[in-house]
């Protein structure tokens, strides 16, 4: 009868589409990899986007204390509102308000980490269906959550000889109707770089010519070397409307706590008030961020010192010297030096290390023979380079470096063709 | 040329289906009604489901311990594997493992809040196009994720006059091939409801029988009155396998901190390692709960004194009592006494109070005139019902009670049929 039939006779559960949809190519990546360390030499991770791993990358005392006035208030055990206390977005709003891209409170979302703050971001302003155009390399969350949701990824390139520039000719070639976001990482994870003010201009061109909003991932904003100005897109927007992402994991060293937001830059009212109410709609799918954390956000933004800004960036701009200076001379590698964030990209000149097929082998190698782990930038869809994380200590990094340099002086062949002029 | 074509001319950024799709059925009726509460009287909320907002359920002091000292070790502040700490999970395992049903750490994945829990258990087992059925009354997040991932719902009926049990037939009857899960709230929101052991079997025989999963939401497991026995839908299954929601927010009263958890029970390893590696694969695109929450994890599940458990539930239990006795002598009211969670909810017979339209315009009025507010149970899908939060201080129950009688004092009609059986 009818009922037999509508009975599943067996069991049988499945995961959904959306869970195999859902690839973390860094994951993919590593987990295929071998990586059995030279039991003669301590293992150094140069891989892991975790500032805090080794310990000499503190928070500071004024972010942990706020944290426990926080806590013994007992003000902060309560729900919040979905899109976060109104004190705390208040403070967001303070913060990174500046005279060329006002925000109030009511345009600061609270979110878990900026991870949030960018899956709110994009499931807001596209569709399955979609396409986003994404840096490469580039973070690969973007690409994770974007695929999982239906949507298409189209890459933009980055240029290493243009210190990691945009080629903004083939990014506006990838523009089509069904491009509903350009996403821009700015500083760069995995590049290490900043783009000048002229160069925002012009991405903003690009953007304002085709009529696609922006989402700015700028979880690294503020984190640039002495000298280097680093205008927020907003701040040279007067048209494009953006959707910054950012938050406390890198620039307060607590990426655990999960503490993101996204910043609604609309002068335009482009986004008006439907894409805000898209937000606080999705927004209250799950809650954002611990209580906790947000009680103390204000107090976290306005006491922690100047002093350690500086001294983290002080810190990660002569550690990338380090590391840029000694990998500069090695036969077969091309550093490129960053200007911020927590990366340096180098480059493989794959052609002469013929024992090696590509980066993932070469990174593979460099663990056998010199316990030096490095994450091949395959994981960020560009063969031929590997990453390199400038927060370890610096013995650390001195140490690996010669590391590197003694595993390329070994592996490093004159170029086939080179040999063979000299042959004829 | 093609070029121009493929060109936005215009700004025209919308919020995505997604954002359009995802309801908050509370939000809508809340933000549809007049609630404008009488001058003359101090405003009394018994509609919001958080025990934290009148300061008489604070968490323990060893709860608030804890989380101090996870700030201070410093060694929480970097990033947690996406399931959360294995420490954390561990003492999560510990806590719920039982003879007959055993869980290990493994089985365990850390998430924000229950709700993230419910959210990757439904993402992990259903597609777009397959359908849910979800309890009717019930907490309304079931819908709302559904919906928004293209999800259909269907709604099992519970039954006021067996205590809300479950209509086993009618749920049955609504099972077919597309039904991917069945979820169960056990204790119940928005009743307070507490399956028996023999209901509780013959939910299990009724997803056996068809081969549906369960997922069980636990957050308010323990949390029921003295006598009252509520084994974990895991403990009885020996086939179904079942993801069990749970979290901090209510037993322990902290739901801003967002700590929530999936035990996952499989003891035919029917979800197998595909589910569990579909749900490590979801929690990646987010990642979970506050790491400090996770580092105090283990010492607040361990380290808070049974006395506090007991002191909640003893005050849950009086005022229930309370309510259910002053709203019992109510004309035209009919409460049902709960056993467990912190909800009680009362019907209305519409019939006796021609004044008011429905479930809304009664709690409406309410507000208009006695200024106390209770949630309308059609945002529970379950019109001429409302919902009581049983958290308030009780001196503020026993007044509420006292208004609420009043209001119906005042607007009761005798039925129509009655007066007419009279005059003939
Ligand atoms: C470019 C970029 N965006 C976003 C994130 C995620 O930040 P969060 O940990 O706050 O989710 C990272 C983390 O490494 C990142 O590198
Ligand atoms: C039945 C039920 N499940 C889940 C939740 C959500 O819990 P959390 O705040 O931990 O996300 C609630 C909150 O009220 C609830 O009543």
């Amino acid at each position: 009868p009818a009922k037999a039939k509508s009975r599943r006779q067996r069991w049988d559960v499945k995961p959904s589409e959306m869970a195999n949809n859902t690839l973390n190519p860094i994951r993919a990546i590593v987990d295929g990899m071998k990586l059995t360390p030279n039991p003669e030499k301590p293992m150094i991770a140069l891989s892991i986007g975790d500032p805090t791993v080794f310990g000499n990358l503190p928070t500071d005392e004024a972010v942990l204390q706020a944290m426990k006035v926080a806590i013994d208030s007992q003000k902060y055990n309560g729900y919040a509102p979905s899109v976060g206390y109104l004190k705390s977005r208040q403070a967001v709003a303070n913060f990174y308000s500046c005279p060329e891209a006002p925000i109030a409170a009511e345009d600061v979302i609270l979110t878990s980490g900026c991870s949030q703050a960018i899956e709110l971001a994009i499931s807001v302003l596209c569709n399955p269906g979609d396409n986003i155009l994404v840096p490469c390399p580039g973070f690969s969350l973007y690409k994770t959550l974007a695929v999982s949701m239906g949507i298409k990824v189209k890459l933009y390139n980055l240029l290493p000889e243009k210190l990691w520039e945009i080629d903004l000719q083939q990014m506006e070639s990838l523009i089509d109707e069904k491009t509903s976001c350009v996403i821009v990482t700015n500083p760069s994870n995995p590049c290490g770089s900043v783009f000048s003010k002229e160069h925002i201009q012009k991405i903003l061109k690009v953007a304002s010519r085709h009529c696609v909003p922006i989402l700015a991932d700028e979880i690294y904003s503020d984190m640039v070397f002495p000298g280097c100005d680093c205008p927020s897109m907003a701040s040279l927007s007067s048209d494009v409307p953006i959707l910054s992402c950012g938050g406390l994991a890198k620039r307060w060293l607590v990426p655990g706590w999960r503490m993101g937001w996204i910043l609604i830059h609309d002068r335009n009212e482009i986004f008006g008030s439907q894409i805000r109410q898209g937000l606080v709609k999705l927004s209250q799918r799950i809650l954002g961020a611990c209580t906790i954390v947000q009680g103390a956000l204000e107090s976290i933004l306005n006491n922690t010192p100047q002093s350690f800004y500086n001294n983290t960036i002080s810190f990660l701009k002569s550690n990338s010297e380090i590391c840029f200076n000694e990998l500069s001379i090695v036969p077969g590698l091309n550093p490129v030096m960053p200007s911020g964030a927590m990366y340096l990209m180098v480059g493989i000149e794959m052609n002469h290390f013929p024992d090696f097929e590509n980066d993932v082998d070469f990174t593979e190698r460099l663990v056998t023979e010199q316990s030096v782990f490095c994450l091949p930038a395959s994981a960020f869809e560009y063969p031929n380079y590997f990453r390199i994380v400038v927060t370890v200590p610096e013995e650390m990094m001195v140490e690996a470096c010669g590391r590197i340099g003694e595993f390329c002086q070994r592996h490093y062949r004159p170029r086939s063709s080179d040999s063979n002029d000299l042959d004829q």
